[in-house]
C-alpha cells in the first residue's frame, strides 16, 4: 500500500491550519565557504529551526534533478514518477493557459518555410510583439471555427502554446517538428489508433496556419512539440479532506496547484502581498502554499548576491507568519538551484517542520547542513504531506 | 517508474570520469574500542572525506546480508532483489568460468556412492589435487560429446562447477543431492515443462559421470545444485550511456563486472597494480571500477591486525589516484565483514564522494560512524549510481 491508498483511508477533517512556505530553488552548493542560505543573516528562520523539527529532503530520488512540476508534486504528497506531466502542460501553465479535460495542449514555434524546407526552426527569433501580433491574428480567423476550437497564446520571441478543444482529443501524436533545419515541414503521427482523428484535426491545423501565414516574410509556419492532454490527478480535497489554497505569483506554480485542485488567491506583485493575502484569507482555507520565486531566479541567473538578498527579504516576514498561529508551519525548497550551476539539481532540500507535536531537536539555523543534522534526517520529500498532515492533527491510526 | 526506467531517460554521454573504488567487507565492529578503519591510519582518505560528502548505504535493506553478487550489482545501480544471481552462476564466476548465453552451469560436489546409498557428499574431501586430476580426466572422456557440450572446472577440495553447453537448455531444475547421508543417488527433476529434456540430459550426465569414475575408492559420483543460467542483465552501457572498465583481482568480481557489460582490464597480482592499470587506462574509459580484496579476507579470517594493514596500505594509494582529477570518485564498499562474525553482515558501509559539485560536510575522518552524520546520511547502495552520474553531469533533469 503506498501513501496515497493509506492517505484515503486515513485522513480527517480538523479546523487545524497548515502553512506550506516554499522557497523554490533554496539549496545551493558552499562555493564561497558558506552557501548563501548559510551566509545569509536570517535571525527570524534560525530561531524557528531552534524551535521545530529539521531535515533534509529529496524530492525525486538521491541524483535526480527534478523539473518544478516533479518536485512539487512531490512536496503536495503525489509521487512524481506516477503523475508524469507533459511538457505541453507545463509550458502551458507557464503562460497562465488554463487547460481543462477536453483540452490538447502543444508547444508551439514559429518557422520559416522556403520551397517545402523548414530553414529556421525560430523564424529568426521574431520580437515578442511580433509574435502577440500573429497569435491575435490567428485567433481572430479561427473564432467560429468549433471543431477543435483552436487558440493560441504569444510566449517570447518565436514561442506559443497551442491549445485545442473538442471531445476525444488524444495526446498519443509524435512531434510535427523536423528538429533540423533544411528537412520538409513535418507532420504529426498517431502513435496509437485511437489518435488518428486528433492527429488528422492537427496536421489540418498546421496546413490552415501555413496557408494563413504565406505572406509573411519570416514567420510563415509552425512546428508543433509535446502533444499533452490535461493529466487526471486526484484531488488534495480527495486525497486529504483539505480546503487548499494557493499564493504564487507565477503562473506555473498557479497552474500545479489547480491540478492538485487547490484555489488560486489573487496576489499583488511584492513579497509582502504574500503574506497580506495569507492573512486576509487564514480563516477560509485549512491549507496555504505560498511560493516564493526570487531564491530561484537568483540562482537559475547565477546571481549569488541577489540570491542571499532574497532570503534575507523573506527571512523579515516569518514573524508576522507565525503571528497567525497555524498549527503546523513547514518552510522548505521543491529543489536546489545552485548558482554555480545556474540550473536546477539534485542536492536535497533543508526543511523545518514547526508544531507544537514536533520533537525538537538540536538544530541551531537554518541551513542545508544544519537541517542533515536534524531528527528528521535526509528522507523523500513526498514524505512532506503525511508528516504535515500527522502534526495537524489530520491523519488516523493505521489499524488498531 | 523505478531508477532503471529514469536512467535509460535521463542519462547523457559526457567525457567526464567516475572511479568507484570498492574496499570488500571494509566495515567491521568496535570490538577493541575502534573498527579496524577507526584504527588504521588513513591521512589521505581522512583528508578526503574532509573535502567530501560523506554517508553510509544498506547493499540491499536494513538488517539483510548480501552476498558478492547482490552488494555489488545495488553499487552498480541494479536493483538485487529483481536481477537473482543463481548460485551456480555465482560460483562459476568465483573460478572464472565464462558463462555464455547457450550454458547452463551448476555447483557439484564428487561425492562417495555405496551400494546405491550416497555414503559421503563430498567424498572424503579429495585433495584439491585429486579433484583436478578427475576433472581433467571426465573432460577428456567427454571431449567429443558435442550434445551437450559439458566441462567440468575443479574448486577446492570436493567442489567443482560444472557447464553444459547447449541450445535451449532450462534452469528450472530441483538439485541432484539426496541432502543428507545414506539416502539414494538422487537425480534432478524439471520444475516446468520445458525443462524435461535438460533434466534428461543432466541425469544422462549423472550416469555416465558414475560409469566412468566406478573404480574411484572416494570420488565414485556426483552431486549437482543451484542450476543456473546466464543472466540477462542490460548493460551499463544500454542503461548509463557509460563506456566502463573493471580492474580487480579475483574471478568473481571480474565475472560480475562482466555481467553487466564492463571490459576487464588484465591486472598483475599488487595492490600496486591496480593503481598502475587505472593510470594506464585513463583515457579510454569514462567510469572504472576499482576492487580491493584484501579488506575482506581478512574479515573472512577474523584477522583484525591484517585488515587494519590492508587499510592502511590501500590509504597510501589514494594521491596517486587524485593525481588523475577524476571529476567523481567514490571510495566504498560492497558489504560489511566484521572480523568477530569471520563473515559478511548486515552492516552499512562507510561512503565518501568527491566532486566539485558535492555539497562538502563537516566529516572529519573516513570512518563507519564518522560517514554516517555526512550530508548523504543513511542511504539505499542503490543510489550510488544515480549520485555518481549525477555530479559526473551525466543526468538530465526530470520532467520540466
Amino acid at each position: 500500500m503506498n501513501w496515497e491508498d493509506l492517505a484515503r483511508q486515513l485522513t480527517l477533517k480538523t479546523p487545524t491550519k497548515i502553512v506550506l512556505l516554499v522557497l523554490d530553488g533554496l539549496g545551493d552548493l558552499p562555493t564561497q565557504g558558506q552557501t548563501p542560505l548559510e551566509e545569509a543573516h536570517t535571525p527570524h528562520l534560525d530561531a524557528l529551526a531552534r524551535e521545530s523539527v529539521c531535515g533534509v529532503t529529496d524530492p525525486v530520488l538521491m541524483g535526480i534533478t527534478p523539473g518544478s512540476g516533479p518536485a512539487h508534486l512531490s512536496l503536495f504528497g503525489y509521487d512524481p514518477t506516477k503523475y508524469l506531466l507533459g511538457r505541453g502542460i507545463l509550458e502551458a501553465l507557464g503562460i497562465g493557459v488554463d487547460v481543462g479535460p477536453h483540452d490538447l495542449v502543444a508547444r508551439g514555434n514559429f518557422a520559416t518555410l522556403r520551397e517545402g524546407l523548414i530553414v529556421d526552426r525560430r523564424a529568426g527569433r521574431i520580437p515578442t510583439e511580433e509574435n502577440r501580433r500573429l497569435c491575435e491574428q490567428l485567433n481572430q480567423a479561427w473564432q467560429k471555427k468549433t471543431h477543435p476550437q483552436v487558440t493560441l497564446y504569444p510566449g517570447k520571441e518565436h514561442r506559443f502554446v497551442v491549445k485545442f478543444t473538442a471531445p476525444d482529443l488524444s495526446d498519443a501524436l509524435s512531434d510535427a517538428d523536423p528538429q533540423k533545419e533544411n528537412k520538409p515541414l513535418t507532420y504529426t503521427r498517431a502513435l496509437a489508433p485511437e489518435a488518428e482523428e486528433t492527429a488528422r484535426l492537427v496536421n489540418q491545423f498546421i496546413d490552415e496556419v501555413t496557408e494563413l501565414l504565406k505572406d509573411e516574410p519570416k514567420a510563415n509556419t509552425v512546428l508543433l512539440r509535446g502533444f499533452a492532454r490535461h493529466p487526471t490527478l486526484p484531488t488534495m480535497t480527495e486525497l486529504y479532506q483539505l480546503h487548499p489554497a494557493a499564493i504564487a505569483h507565477y503562473p506555473m506554480y498557479k497552474g500545479l496547484a489547480k491540478l492538485v485542485g487547490m484555489e488560486i488567491l489573487e496576489v499583488g506583485p511584492k513579497t509582502e502581498d504574500i503574506f497580506h493575502v495569507l492573512e486576509e484569507n487564514y480563516h477560509h482555507y485549512d491549507f496555504f502554499y505560498l511560493h516564493f520565486k526570487k531564491t530561484d531566479s537568483a540562482g537559475e541567473d547565477g546571481h549569488r548576491e541577489a540570491k542571499i538578498r532574497a532570503i534575507e527579504e523573506l527571512d523579515t516576514f516569518i514573524p508576522r507568519l507565525l503571528q497567525l498561529k497555524p498549527e503546523v508551519l513547514v518552510v522548505t525548497s521543491d529543489h536546489s538551484t545552485p548558482c554555480a550551476l545556474k540550473g536546477h539539481s539534485w542536492h536535497p532540500n533543508p526543511l523545518l517542520l514547526h508544531a507544537a507535536t514536533a520533537r525538537i531537536d538540536q538544530v541551531e539555523r537554518f541551513s542545508e547542513l544544519a537541517c542533515q543534522a536534524g531528527h528528521l534526517g535526509r528522507f523523500p520529500a513526498l514524505s512532506v504531506m503525511p508528516l504535515m498532515l500527522a502534526h495537524a492533527g489530520k491523519l488516523k491510526k493505521f489499524g488498531a
